[in-house]
């Protein structure tokens, strides 16, 4: 296919089902709170089926409730080449993370369908559930269970605060999608491109559109209960209290001590930290909590994340702890053919472009266990994100799916 | 009424409507969790009126949701002689707190009742509404309001976690019990003692029975709102964060170094820290936290608590912060011939007996401005209170009924 038959993708009908999209879980705040598989995500993803159905694309989930919208290709026995993101979001999170994959995905989809291009391999939107880790931990549940990384049984085991299991929560899912085809976990992909919002400001501060992501930062987690002993406040002395509070904090403050980096590249974070039972004149006698920890280079992060739980335990007592070393992520590299073609198809358009790496962990890092893979990052106000603040521009969220497209068009081809 | 005609307390019975009472809201963990006006909740002062419709005793409701069990007397123009506590509970409390103070005035008006003894006063049993102050604050919110310390209003608009009022809670409460009377707040109360755990180990050290409170701990509370801004914990680094966590925490252990006495007396806790929005990978822009601090010496609370709005303040930065002072309470004593009357009943029954400080708050504190009140304490196992392993014995939890009794026949004969 020549340079100039690529097909353009149409921005406005990209722009107007983001609106759409919006709306559903949309807060007072402009921002969107659709925890994975709640009654609001479960609507997200039948919207989409309803757009899907109106171009004759198919439907299939898969066990772990990842989502797949199909346009078969001439060549059967080939596996899809995809493209997708999420449709969760953090709790009073944005209008565009992980939505804007899905998107320009299926925008891509739709460009290639009106244009009558037939392709060798089949096209796909991938939705992978629970990207967030929001409602269930762990985050990038689906694509991480789709590839193997993660154990199936015990994904769907996995319960929200209120003692709802993300099992229960795929079945309501499966039930809102009766025309659904079963798809196995690890059916084979092709290819596997994502689009996302940067959640930076590098775009936009050198005011190009288009990030060619070269790789990604690795994580570690750790689950720390804190036990102690509820007692009253007024009755009990200091000498006598066995206070989660009071232990937890040191905790996170020592930590802080340790991964606090003069070069700010070290990202710590306790998001979650839950104090039980959470009364004004109860001295807490549990504290949950999660430590985020995420780096560039492999050793360095494993070299501090390992210090933790001794970091934990040195700041227990009187209280008793466990500590659970959650899967952790590796820091890791995109093909580089794959980062070229983002370039190519970037310039193709004339769009100003450059290479990047990802600070957040996304879907298409465990995609990549099993296929070449990719990201493309997009400009994101301020670099806010997790935040109902989060804006993207209607011109480089179509740049976004223009490349998706040229490149979807390539590699199904071939 | 000469000593040796008091008439005996039915322990067995008393033990019973305590096992009664801790099935509602009964938890796994051998506790109770029935927090101020929830269904369980007014379940239990349902059934409070069903035993006191059998013996012929009415009722009264407030506006404030304090119920009142009543044994008219001979002299209908005289106020009450009151004894009481309250039904609800901390998050997975025990089955005494409060319960006891009810369930032992409850078993002196069944005592009186059953000796056939007229009394001039009427006697009353007070159940006081939100003692906790876990669903709603503050604490002892019905006493508190009962006696024009606080504003019904501003009291009935508290809301609980999920939006809930507390004038919603008053009026299912009304709705569950037609038969109820209103009664003003205010209506003059002539005398008022109040049974209770003791919440700490000096009894049990003793080997005493009956603890005679000579006054009560001051408190001081703080609520404080630190606003920072969401944002993605793997994309942002650490100055570009507004992170609450870190800001709450810093403040949470500066006013440590500040509180933290080496005489163990102050009582400084941070009971309830919520972390917003909650996900483990969203660095958190909000912590809403309350500063709970109780101290026997005016002068040094005062001194103290007053520096508390200068020390968030200054750990606050690069968030925002707003502190409210919420309504204090004083340090107390106790009439003296209420004292001594405690002293001569657990006298005249051969229960070991000394003076002793009430470190928590109670209902009595605020019946106290008022009329003469008193408090009597009894034994509990450890000391551990505000937890499921709340324990007390049924000869103690009886001793205070009895103790009780004799009180109010006394004071309801003058």
């Amino acid at each position: 296919m020549s340079p100039n038959t690529y097909p353009s993708v149409n921005a406005e009908r990209l722009w107007q089902r983001h609106m759409d999209m919006a709306k559903i879980g949309g807060t007072p705040g402009g921002g969107v709170h659709r925890l994975a598989l709640t009654s609001e995500d479960i609507e997200a993803h039948v919207l989409l089926v309803q757009w899907a159905e109106a171009r004759g694309f198919s439907v299939a989930l898969d066990p772990m409730g990842n989502m797949f919208l199909r346009r078969e290709g001439s060549d059967p026995s080939l596996p899809p080449v995809s493209s997708g993101s999420h449709t969760d979001t953090q709790p009073n999170g944005g209008r565009f993370d992980g939505i804007t994959g899905v998107l320009t995905a299926f925008e891509a989809l739709e460009t290639i369908n009106e244009a009558g291009i037939e392709t060798r391999y089949p096209l796909e939107v991938a939705i992978w559930n629970n990207e967030e880790g929001a409602r269930f931990t762990p985050a990038c549940m689906g694509s991480a269970a789709y590839v193997g990384f993660t154990d199936l049984d015990d994904m769907l085991s996995r319960k929200d605060q209120q003692d709802t299991t993300m099992g229960t929560c795929v079945e309501e899912l499966a039930k809102a999608l009766p025309q659904a085809q079963p798809r196995d976990l690890g059916t084979p992909i092709a290819f596997f491109i994502e689009s996302h919002i940067e959640q930076g400001v590098k775009l936009e501060t050198s005011g190009n559109v288009i990030g060619a992501v070269t790789g990604m930062q690795g994580y570690r987690r750790f689950e720390i209960e804190v036990i102690g002993e509820d007692a009253h406040s007024g009755t009990t002395p200091r000498s006598r209290r066995k206070d989660a509070f009071v232990a937890a904090t040191d905790m996170t403050r020592a930590m802080r001590e340790v991964l606090w980096d003069d070069e700010d590249e070290m990202r710590y974070t306790i998001g979650r930290f839950d104090v039980l039972p959470g009364g004004v004149s109860v001295v807490p006698g549990q504290v949950n909590f999660y430590v985020d920890l995420r780096y560039h280079d492999k050793a360095t992060l494993d070299r501090l994340a390992d210090e933790i739980p001794e970091i934990c335990k040195s700041h227990a007592d009187p209280c008793e702890m466990r500590i659970v070393d959650t899967p952790s992520v590796d820091p890791m590299v995109f093909p580089e053919d794959v980062v070229t073609s983002i370039e190519a198809a970037a310039e193709r358009h004339g769009y100003g472009h450059e290479r990047m790496y990802s600070y957040a962990g996304h879907d298409a890092r465990h995609v990549a266990r099993i296929c070449p893979a990719g990201m493309v990052f997009i400009p994101c106000w301020k670099g806010i994100s997790h935040n109902e603040a989060e804006r993207a521009e209607p011109e480089h969220v179509a740049a976004a799916a223009q490349v998706i497209s040229d490149i979807l068009i390539d590699r199904a081809a071939a």
